[in-house]
């Protein structure tokens, strides 16, 4: 499990697989506090923008836990900021602390047990949630689909089980594809710099049962080609009001070759990536990371001494290049702007 | 030097720089026979289409210098043969292999001292004709741009000096462009899986005092948006008739997404790159190499053990997505056909 929260009487830990050392190694990071989970999300001990707004939630009730005086704002307010500070692009972080930020809000002039109490109810309830608008996103997104005869799929990094609270957004996609037997071929972009394609989605998916073929990004254009994929499926890190979408670096790029061929793009997402303040993907903010992570592998270099690299984290695919975004309120097609707004009237929220 | 002729009074060697180990170690390989050499090419000490060409070329004298019995055709039959065997898809191996083996004909049956003398001068000319073919085409190269503005020019997998007898295809118009203080940023694309962006474009480049800024292939689309680049300028392995142009994997996106960000497509090649014989880029045969080149990095598994994957080692851009195609002649625009044609009337053709 990739997410695990211990609870024992007056006690409380996280326990993340160390999503750096898959697959050849399963080991795994305990936190005790808010800053131990802003630094397992900043190194990238967990991943993926479900599974980063997951563990701030309960980074929050480890925080409570752990002061005495959590009636003191100042206190948690450094919790929050921590956290918030920790990855800069994905919208379910943010999302999710301003959920535990109400809870704390309603609750902290009140007895210490209820606002813990509360509080843990508040995480437990964002994960469980998430678990279940995956299932039903990967029906959703299934449904779509709706092919008579059997399909190859792309996914890009790794939108799964180890990048949610389980199941996955793309991957539940493909997991629901496989349970109907409809899936024909599923290939996995390697995704550099970080290789979340190779290392977590493909063990992801042989976990699973799923046969999964590996595929360097260069080669994606010849197998489109090769008419051996119809949908390109990837999850999301925040989708603007006008359903632009920023998502690991290289979807941008699969969304133009899927045009260009042809082949189907899906985003699937639950509506914990909308970002509705902000007018288009223009105005999301891109993770720039160490040029170290294209330079080196495993610490070693691969280029030479003092060569320079860019290693933006994510980029911005525009909504003309997609098809369907797939949030737990159904399929939104274009125009995105008046699709997603629909899908976030009151109605039609869960409560949370 | 990537490619160095030793010749001694009877002796004859071939040492190349191992380029499986650029940047960080430059050690050499040292090759006495044809089947030394087939191997250095089958394992890629030595790559690029105008490099193994040349050294197929040395690889016959060295076969010759070896057998005492050159008049006997069988023997060096072999020596022909394996060196065919040793790479499918660049054609300027076959070429080289050709323009040896019509001058193995003429001579064989005369003294063996001359033999030898002819079969020295032509693979001496072919790579003398190269490293001039490429300083003229780096002019022209530079020329079709006629930028009054410095420009960002983005390139990929390695179609330099290594790559060549010397000075580069693709590299070639980056130094004249350096040379004329025209370059704005040149983008390496890192080139999975062997690197050899990261490994040697960057090497060469920094060698030569030529800023360079390494990209993983992911990040080319935001790059391209950004405004940043004006020019992909690649290498080729093998040019149809029609002028579509098989290169390193990855060169089919590249061009794909410069049509789509407006950005312009140069391809750089002699004409021993041509192969008239082949209608179009489907009948160009692709190498596929090893899974372990993808699963697996410096022989340490990046991928789950037991994970499939593919590896093609070129891909084929079709004419229609290419502005230009440079030759030793001149610059080639469409319609292709034509202009391929032209450029190989025997009245444009050098003598060799």
């Amino acid at each position: 499990m990739a997410i695990e929260w211990l609870s024992t009487a007056g006690n409380r830990q996280l326990k993340l697989l160390d999503q750096r050392k898959l697959p050849h190694s399963q080991q795994y990071v305990v936190c005790n506090n808010a800053q131990d989970v802003a630094n397992a999300i900043q190194d990238m001990v967990v991943r993926g923008a479900p599974a980063i707004g997951i563990c701030a939630a309960y980074g929050i009730v480890l925080q409570a836990h752990q002061q005495k005086d959590t009636q003191a704002p100042a206190l948690m307010q450094d919790a929050f900021e921590t956290l918030s500070q920790s990855r800069p692009t994905a919208v379910n972080l943010f999302w999710a602390i301003e959920k535990m930020q109400q809870c704390y809000s309603h609750y902290q002039h009140g007895e210490r047990s209820q606002l813990l109490e509360q509080l843990e109810q508040c995480a437990l309830l964002i994960h469980n949630q998430d678990i279940r608008n995956n299932e039903l996103m990967g029906e959703i997104g299934a449904d779509v689909m709706h092919s008579h005869e059997t399909i190859g799929i792309l996914t890009h990094c790794n939108a799964g089980a180890l990048a949610t609270g389980g199941y996955g957004t793309a991957l539940g996609v493909i997991r629901s594809l496989h349970k109907r037997q409809h899936l024909k071929h599923v290939f996995a972009s390697e995704t550099r710099p970080w290789l979340q394609g190779a290392r977590l989605t493909a063990w992801e998916l042989m976990q699973d049962g799923i046969d999964v073929c590996l595929t360097t990004e260069g080669a994606i254009g010849q197998l489109m080609a090769s008419g051996k994929i119809q949908w390109v499926v990837v999850g999301a890190d925040r989708i603007a009001a006008n359903g632009d979408v920023a998502n690991k670096i290289g979807t941008y790029n699969l969304a133009i070759l899927a045009r260009y061929h042809g082949v189907k793009f899906m985003v699937v997402a639950p509506t914990s990536t909308f970002d509705i303040s902000l007018n288009s993907g223009a105005e999301i903010p891109i993770e720039q990371r160490s040029e170290e992570e294209v330079t080196k592998f495993n610490k070693q270099p691969i280029a030479p001494d003092g060569c320079t690299a860019i290693n933006p984290s994510f980029d911005v695919t525009p909504n003309s290049l997609i098809d369907v975004i797939v949030c737990e309120h159904g399929a939104l097609f274009s125009p995105f702007s008046h699709s997603i707004m629909q899908s976030l009237q009151p109605s039609k929220v869960m409560p949370l």
